[in-house]
């Protein structure tokens, strides 16, 4: 049975409850509308943790003022099977009241340098509301292990960062990106492709696999990745690049060649539909 | 005998430990050069929990580059002096390395609002630097109660905010604001004072006190107040006003009409040395 809880004080005390009886904590931050990403997540924290909550909140702070808030999808229920199938033990789903009674949050957990680049350059304060509301969630949970899938890796390198400079009692756990059979990096925003985009957006993938595939072969030439990239996604025209890029996966930061770290980071829009994936180079895509 | 604790890690145990005792923790912050002011929260925190830590750390983050890192006064054997007569258990002093190892911080946590006005003014990232540390100590430390002396309303106002919006698990304590015989708030930096300017110091306190009697004899105008301050303090050239004004306590924002709420607050330089004091006007100064 999957308990859930709405109130901030009720989640603290069952978190304090649960270590106070020798257990470990794991927690899975999301926004709802689950998938097999997620659903990866709760079985690594069901694996290596006592007691799992599952958090359900779609955080306006981490949304621009014309991005996708009013229409991010939601399906409470199914969220509650999914967490009851992967033996969930506590679903936080609060109110924005109850997460913020006042909105905007005057208090504001940013990091430098991590969030301009990449997903940070088209998403203006993004990063702060995710640091933020992540660094509630860590305070109301306490001391837990963590997971958030590398899909979002420019989320999970700012929270690894966050984590380590505020000393918060916390171990983040980066868990593998998880792929429809066409390749199709899961996310709940693929939701919102036509059919026809559909067909297309595997081409991500595939595209990232053409420069994994030229850097397993011996290039190492970060240029000439991404220009691999760029060029495979030009056959479809319903591709706007936003950036294509070889950064090193815990920096961030461009790299002059290519090495087992470095993480090949793509953002495109198909319609209005953002969508974004990456492979790290010299691992095994 | 108070244990003297150099590394997050062991300050962290010892407090889970004393936690799962079932002990109350209490955390005095401070930047050492231990006065009656900071005595006065450890005896608060001696009455109210069952471990006491004194965190002594001049926090290079909150700093100015034209302020007095530097110079700011040292004396780690006399602090522990004190913290012993106080009967502490804990001192965590670390390094700077220990605290930042990567510095500047990328991670900053900031407040909006609270942070603009008053010293935020001619201090400019001194919060930034004050709720980033505190949270860090916080997070290390874990749920505790924290005690703040109100000569520092404005940092008490902001940590109070931090806490509340951040969802930290701690009990954000004000104690009162602690003076010498002749008036003058206790401070680590009235050490710089010369002894012409020691003597002319008190008369912050003489004006501050001017005007809460003339709010105690019936006056609500918040701009009579703060023009009795620096009447008061003009007659002394040395002083240079930086800002006297009248607030609300809690969310630091100019009243129109003095009430119990109000503080009454200023900052002056003496010379080089910066003083800050402040009242609650309608309650007893």
């Amino acid at each position: 049975m999957v308990e859930i809880v709405e109130t901030k004080s009720a989640l603290r005390a069952r978190a304090d409850a649960a270590r106070a009886a020798g257990q470990r904590v794991g927690l899975v931050p999301t926004m709802g509308f689950l998938h097999e990403g997620h659903r990866s997540l709760m079985q690594a924290a069901r694996r290596a943790c006592d007691v799992v909550i599952v958090t359900i909140f779609v955080n306006p702070m981490q949304f621009g003022p014309n991005e996708d808030l009013d229409r991010y999808p939601r399906d409470l229920d199914g969220d509650l099977d999914a967490c009851r199938a992967e033996g969930v033990d506590i679903v936080f789903a609060p109110s924005i009241r109850e997460m913020y009674p006042r909105e905007p949050s005057t208090t504001v957990v940013h990091v430098a340098e991590l969030t301009t680049g990449l997903c940070g350059e088209s998403r203006p304060g993004h990063f702060d509301g995710v640091t933020t509301i992540v660094t509630k969630l860590f305070a109301i949970t306490g001391p837990c292990h963590a997971y958030f899938g590398r899909k979002d890796a420019q989320q999970l390198a700012v929270i690894t960062r966050m984590v380590d400079e505020l000393d918060l009692p916390v171990t983040v756990v980066g868990c593998p990106l998880v792929r429809e059979s066409d390749g199709l990096a899961l996310s709940s925003r693929n939701a919102y492709l036509s059919a026809e985009h559909r067909t297309i957006a595997p081409q991500i993938h595939a595209a990232l696999c053409l420069a994994a595939d030229a850097v397993a072969a011996g290039e190492t030439d970060p240029r000439r990745a991404v220009d691999i990239v760029r060029a495979h996604l030009r056959q479809w025209p319903d591709f706007s690049i936003d950036y294509v890029a070889c950064v090193d996966s815990a920096t961030l930061q461009a790299v002059d060649q290519i090495d087992a770290d470095t993480l090949l980071a793509v953002a495109v829009r198909l319609g209005s539909t953002r969508l974004i994936d990456n492979v790290l180079l010299g691992a095994s895509s």
